[in-house]
Formats: structure tokens, C-alpha cells, sequence
């Protein structure tokens, strides 16, 4: 029986790569569905993304490109729904957007649960059915808090831990628990108004362009690599809350538009960087 | 004969302001083409352009208007080429841009010189019969440069400065000199990437957009008043130097924006930011 | 008590309008918290939206407004909630969008309830305990099945109809019945690609941009007034149903950009365009 | 010594292609500097570009790819400043946007001349040194005086002919003649408002975006395969003039970027479409 699968690699790059890496589909007789390259002239990093189908074993195939670069981290997948953990604090449009397109199967992935700090989201979430945890921080310090949080994340199996607006800053324990699964919406133009109510920052210096940047969460607030990004335009007429309000569209749409990216291995993160293929 | 005249009014607000004006154009029989009010509720100020036409004398109609609102600006401007000082080093993109609108009238404006401090563009602007200046900064610390540079710039009448890529920063003596009339293009989008080679920066932090800001110079470095700005998308392909040659293009047309706005009379600057009817 | 209401005047154009209607609103002491007009010179038609708030009674207002040009379309609206029917076949994206903005708050309307001709939506809709009506048009022509919608449609008051992807073309005796209160989401750019399965005919002429068009239905299918519109760029690797994909999230929010507009009447139209204040 | 050439293949897919083609370039020693391909699943067609250095003859690695493919459509290009006819009838905001980037040396071009029907860009392209023929059309039919225009056209070398607001239609003898190496901006976001004035289309239809096309020039009338697009958002202030002004900078843009893209052999067509890496 034909399976298709995606195959990643990401390693130095090296003369005849290519040429090895297809001579190794060709000799399997595999179809390249899709094909995708990049090589990171400075740092001399080589990443592909290709789509194969064929009769073959994944495990065989990811041991035989191995052959041809041992410390090349390469990834042989066989596309399945990705399980996901949604954290969120009161606001509705970037988790509402997420549930929507997941009940309507558009999103190749399965929602586990949605955690948040408040159980403001809870009567929208249980709508889809969809498991709702409400851990309040009130009281706790923020070690304790995300403590508990992190109790009841390690429950469950996850491939990406969104962040559909989840209002709190994570401690550099959780950011570490979790590397390069944690996606973030951040309601600005990154780098542009890093920090807290980037529209009233935006309002104040009275920008004429607003937008949103989805991003994988490091240590580093507000710093991870960039995934996605976006903007509308603004004018004088608009208060910081009509910003806000203008903003909140950008912003689902673009998580949305992340969070299909690397539901689909689409994207490679490359420092503080990411190869979006 | 009929004239044609720009109403610009920036008050205080008060009940009864529209009331008040409206009956002056009302009483003296004018026509109005067009109308933009703004305010701003935070500082409770007033913002009016309003286009006019009818048998009057923009003097007359300017004190009348002044009975109403005693301390406020108000300017009644009848159109006309506005002049313009345009300073650059060694790009050519956005004042060739300006050039070529001039050269074909579509400016409302007239060149009265081009001062750079290089001789690189010498051959460009030539070739469009408008007088170069070169004031090398080689040698000079930078009071001594900006002092030569000032020196020429008064032997000229002015309405604006436009700093077409002019690639050094001023000093404050400079700035408070020729206050609200520098318009500057930023080779980022603003507040992000602040100072030098933002398209640098922009790539080692792997954004997905990036823009250019057009905006009046303040003190602050790169911190005046926003007039215009605009973005395109990039991507991991591009070295910081595809990104800067992309970035042009969006330099020189929100800089001949700004410059169209400014030169018809339909900005503002209010504290830190611009009303742009 | 203060009272806040929106004054809308549509009417024809003539020397001393903004004088005589902003002297009633001095004469009542009402304060002008926001103000747009607009002329179109071609047909000599006035437009106006305020928003003014002070202590006065509605009909009375407008009746004095009245008296200063009789043949005026004269609007005093106190805001509250406007009633809106959806109409939907199977995709869910449009729909959604909007039952999670009435679900936030965030839409300042009441849904009455949902009409499809399909049960797909059912358990969406009904996730949001708003009415699902199901109205299958198998085995009927299209005259009886529009009948059985009008006849449910009427036993609801309502504002406006709302077709978020309701793929039957409406006959002349629904949209007249109907008139300007039936908006509707083209999955185009309108002009381009009028008629079925645009992304199609996108694909097919090989575009580089698609978009949405969000319209009031006229008895010209596809060519009534455009409220709103956006786009997205697209590419060779897409193949039409990508550009479907991609599309919907345009769609959703130029629906959604639309209908707020018209729920806060800030929508006039004026022959076969539309002034969006 | 080094020769750094683009590899160009169009070709019918076949399994192992990728493999051989890398398989040449390995055995040659090249380095693959960038790599981009793709495959039309609909048609069955095959794209490639790479650009490869190092030590070898451009025939022969021709000659040897070939010999993988016989019937394919192998380009080995060892860049060098192509040669460009310009075409232009009286605005002069496109022409001028190459003409500067030519005098900047950013465009990879040599500009052999500029011919006009009219004579008003005779003193902007001047400047430039640039020869200007003038053939007016006053009293000829079309054929005759394109006859003429090829006459002159046909002394000269290039590589491509760009009609920069070149406002006649050309007849299909002059296209046939020119196939694939004409290209056009045509002022608006076609497929809409195909013909004469999409401007005052555009405001007539009262779209709330406009844009415009460059495209290649085929036998139908604004029908070519899109190489760019690119659009601005317009309201209803906007008479059709003034979207005229406001499209001519989209215009220029997109012209220059299609130009910039077709200069470095980064446009495949195929059928009415194109591949643009």
C-alpha cells in the first residue's frame, strides 16, 4: 500500500546533498509530491521539506538519509493530527477562531484541552466540547501558579502548546519544559511595542500601520523566532480600544495561519529564526 | 473673480465651534468643496480643513474666523507651489523618485536645490537642470558640517526640508531650526528598528515584514511625528541586502506620500502625532 | 438623561447645509462627539453622520432637521441592537465567524436565527442555542423553495439578512422584497471572476492576488453596492483549492468588517456604490 | 576560474528527474547556490531553476542535462545585462521609475531606446542620454504605423520589450511577432476592468481596492500571463482621477518589479500562466 510522508532534514550543508538525498527517493521509486530548499548561506545550514509517496517503511527510509548526513536531524512523517494544549485568558477571538476551524476539521489537529486563568472562556469552550480547565492565579505567586498549570499539562499528550491570548508571562521554567512547542500570538508588529497593551504604545506614538506576530516562546519575552506576521492600517480617528478592536482580527488570523504552518511541518526554527516553507 | 482657498483650523474644541464656522462661510456666501473635522477627545482638540471657493479675501475670511477662537491657528491657504529643500548622500531611489514627479509636475512644489554630502547624485540631479550642492563632511566634526550646511540652506526660501536618504543624523541646533518643517523617510517601520541599518536588524531578528516610516524630525532621533507608512512581506530567501533593495521601493513612495500630504496642506502634527485629512 | 444618538442625512446638496444643520444642534446644546460628510460633486448629493449626545428628544430633532430640507433622507437613531437573519449552506467559516463574535459581545446585534438550505451547520449553530432552520431544496424549483424561506424569514422581524455563504442565487422577487437590508459575502475580488466557483476561474487566469467583496444584493447578481473588500496574495504552487483555503479567512473578515459597519450605520448607499464613514 | 550560470529547465515531470539533474551537477563538482522547483500536478510539467558555481562550460552542462530530458527546454545562463526596448505614448511615471533605476544601476539592464507615439517624454528621456524616436500616429492606420514602429524596432537587439504605459493596442502581428518577450502593466487588477479607462471603471463600480497588472502580451487584449499584481485601498472621496494618481504608484511598483523579475530569468510561462521563483 502507497504511503506518503514529509520529509525533513535540517544540517550543514554540504556538496551533493541533494544529489544524495534523490538518488535515495529514486532508488526507492518514491514520487516527490513536493519539494522545498534552503540554505542559509551564513551559517551553511541546509533544510528540505519534500512530500514522498511510494511503497516504503518511513523508519528504513530515515535511516537510510542518515546514512548520508549522521548528524543531520532528519524527520520521516507520516502526517497525522497533531494534539494540541489551548491556554487562554478572557478573550475570545483567537481561541474562537482555533475552535471554529477545528470543528469544522479545517485544522489538522486535535484539541486536548483549553486551560486558562479565568473562566470567562468556559461557556464558549464547552460549546465545541472541548475540555475546559480554570486554574485562577489568585493568591499564588507565579511560580505556584504555573506549577499547578503545568501539573495538569503534563496530564495530557501534546505536540504544540498555543497560546490563544493567554494574558501572563511564563517563567523561563515552563518556556524550557516545553522548547519549541509553545506558539504565541503577540498583539503588535514585533519587534515594535514589545511588552504589555502594545495598542495603547501604538496609540501613544501615533503609528499608522498595527499588526500581530505569532512566534515560537523563549526565554526571552516577546524574542522567540518569528512565524508569521501581519498588519492593517490605522488612522488618527481610531482610540487605542478602536485599535484593539481593529487588531483582534489580525491576530486570530494570524495564530491561525501559524498554527497551520507547523501543524503541517512547515517550519524550521533556525536560531532565533524560521524557515517557513 | 472667484478664488480657491485651504481653511486650516487647530483649537481648542468648544460647543457651537462647526456652528460658528459654518455660519462665517454661510454668511459670506462660499462654497465648500470639502470638509474634514477631527477631535481629539484625549486633549480635547479641534482639527479642521475645509476647501472653499466663492468672492472673498483670505484675509478677511482669516480674521473673522480668528473672532470665533482667539487663540487658535488658523491659516487660510491660498494654493501655490510650495518650496522644498531636498538633502541626500548617496542613494538615489527616493529622490530620484521626487525628481521625476517634479520633472513632471505632478509635485505641487518647487526643487529649490538638492544638498548632499557626497557628489555621488551630482549626475542625476543635473540631468534634471536643478542646482546641486555638495558639502563634504570629510575632516569636519559633525558642528562644523551642519554649520556649512545651514549656512547654504538660508540663502534659500523654504516651506519644507526633505531628507531623501539623507544618511546623517542631525543635531538639535539643526532641528529647532527648521522646527516642523524636516520630513525624514526611516528605512524601517517605526517604532521597530530604530538607528542604523535596520534592514540588518530586521533580518537577524527574522521578520516577516518589514516597511519604511516617513515622518517630521524631532529631537529624539527618529522619534518625530508619523506621516506615513507602508510594509511589504519577506522572507527567509532574503539576505538583509534583498531586503533593503525591496525596502526601496516602499521608501520612496511613502516618502512621496508624506510629501503629497504636506504639500497640500492635509497634516497636522499634534504632540507626538499627526492628524492626515 | 443624556442621550446619545447617530443623525444620518442623505440628501441633495445645497449652499448653507452644514451652517443650518450644525445651528440646530448648537440650539439644542448638543455635543458633536464625531462628524463625517461628503459631497459627491457628480450628482450633487450630500452625506452626513453624527454623532451627537445632550438632552433632547429623537423625533423632535429630527423634525427640525427636517425643516431644513423637507425632501431630506433624515435618520435619528438611538443605537441598540439591530436584528439580522443568517443564511448559510455548508461552509462553516463566515457563519462561524459571526456566531463567535455575537457570542463575545462583540457584534452589537441580535441573531435571530440561521436559514440553510443544507443540515450541516445544524450542531454549529445550535452550539451557540441560536434557532436552526433547515430548508432543503431537493426536488423543488427555485421559486417554491425561496417561497418557503420568505414564509420563514417573515414570521422574523429583522434588519438585516446576512448571507454568510449561501450558495443559491436569489430571484428579483426575494432581493426586492428585501431591498438594501441583503448583504452578502463574493468569494472575489469583485469585478473580477463575477459567477460560480471563483477561485476556479482565479486559478485558471493565474492571478497573483485574490479577494473578497462583501455587498448589498441587488437584482444584478454580483454587482450590488461594495461595502467592503480585501485580498491576500496567492501563487504558482497553489492549486484552486488552496486558494479556496486561503480565501475563506479573507472572506470571514470582510463579511464581518461589512456587517459592522452597517450595524453601527455608518453605510450609505448612494446608487450603485456605497459611502463608508 | 569560477562561472556562476542559471540553470533553467522546463520540462515534462518524470520520476528520477531530480536525482539525475543533481547527479550532473555533483559529478561537475558544482555548488548549488539556490534552488527552486515545481511541478504543475494538472499538466504534468516540470520547473526548475538553480544557480550553480564553479569550474565548467555552460554548453557543455547544457549539452549533458540535455541529454537527461532530450525534449526539454534546458537554459544555461551566464548572467549578463539584458538588452530592453522601452515603449511609452505621453505619462511618464512608469518610464521614469526605469529610468532611474537604470541611471542607478540597479536594474540588469542596458536600455537600447525609448519609442513613443507622442513626443511629450522626449525631454525626460534626454536627460538620461537615452535615444527617443518619436513615431506619431496622426493619419495612419494601425498597421501602417506599427509597420513603422517594427521597422525601427527591428534595428535594434533585445532581449525584451516593455511597454511602459504605452496607450495602442498592438495588432497581432506585431505581438506574434515579439512572442513572450513583450511585457505590459495594464492599470488595474485584471481580470477586472479589462479595456479602456479601469479608472473611471473602477470609480463607477465604486470598488473600495484597485491595482494593477504586468503581464506578458498575447494575441487577447489584456490577457497575457500575470507576472505581478499589486493593489491599493480606495474610498469613496476618491473621484476617478484621483485613483488614477493613486494607482500610478502601484503601476510603477509592479511594472519594475515584473521587470526585475523576467531580467533575472525568474519567470517560466506556461500556457497562460506563470512560475515565478
Amino acid at each position: 500500500m502507497e504511503t506518503r510522508a514529509r520529509v525533513l532534514i535540517d544540517c550543514d550543508d554540504a556538496k551533493g546533498l541533494v544529489y544524495k538525498i534523490s538518488k535515495v527517493f529514486f532508488e526507492k521509486e518514491l514520487n516527490i509530491d513536493s519539494n522545498r530548499e534552503f540554505v542559509d548561506k551564513e551559517t551553511g545550514r541546509f533544510f528540505m521539506r519534500t512530500v514522498v509517496t511510494g511503497i516504503f517503511e518511513p523508519d528504513e527510509l530515515s535511516s537510510e538519509l542518515k546514512g548520508i548526513a549522521p548528524e543531520a536531524d532528519i524527520r520521516v512523517i507520516v502526517p497525522k493530527p497533531k494534539k494540541i494544549v489551548l491556554m487562554a485568558t478572557k478573550e475570545s477571538h483567537a481561541l474562537g477562531d482555533i475552535l471554529i476551524r477545528h470543528a469544522d476539521g479545517e485544522l489538522d489537529a486535535k484539541i486536548e484541552c483549553v486551560i486558562a486563568n479565568h473562566d470567562t472562556l468556559e461557556t464558549l469552550v464547552r460549546r465545541f466540547d472541548i475540555p475546559f480547565f480554570c486554574i485562577p492565579a489568585d493568591g499564588m505567586d507565579r511560580e505556584e501558579h504555573e506549577e499547578k498549570v503545568m501539573e495538569l499539562i503534563d496530564t495530557f499528550e501534546f505536540d504544540f502548546i498555543v497560546l490563544a491570548k493567554y494574558m501572563r508571562i511564563l517563567t523561563s521554567k515552563f518556556v524550557k519544559a516545553y522548547e519549541k512547542k509553545i506558539i504565541n500570538i503577540h498583539h503588535s508588529f514585533l519587534p515594535a511595542f514589545i511588552g504589555a497593551n502594545p495598542y495603547k504604545q501604538a496609540h501613544e506614538r501615533g503609528v499608522k500601520i498595527i499588526g500581530a506576530t505569532a512566534h515560537f516562546v523563549t526565554d526571552d519575552l516577546d524574542e522567540g523566532p518569528i512565524i508569521a506576521q501581519d498588519v492593517i492600517p490605522v488612522n488618527h480617528r481610531m482610540e487605542w480600544r478602536d485599535m484593539q478592536r481593529a487588531g483582534r482580527d489580525v491576530e486570530k488570523v494570524v495564530l491561525s495561519r501559524a498554527l497551520s504552518y507547523v501543524l503541517n511541518d512547515r517550519v524550521f526554527v533556525h536560531g532565533n529564526k524560521t524557515i517557513v516553507f
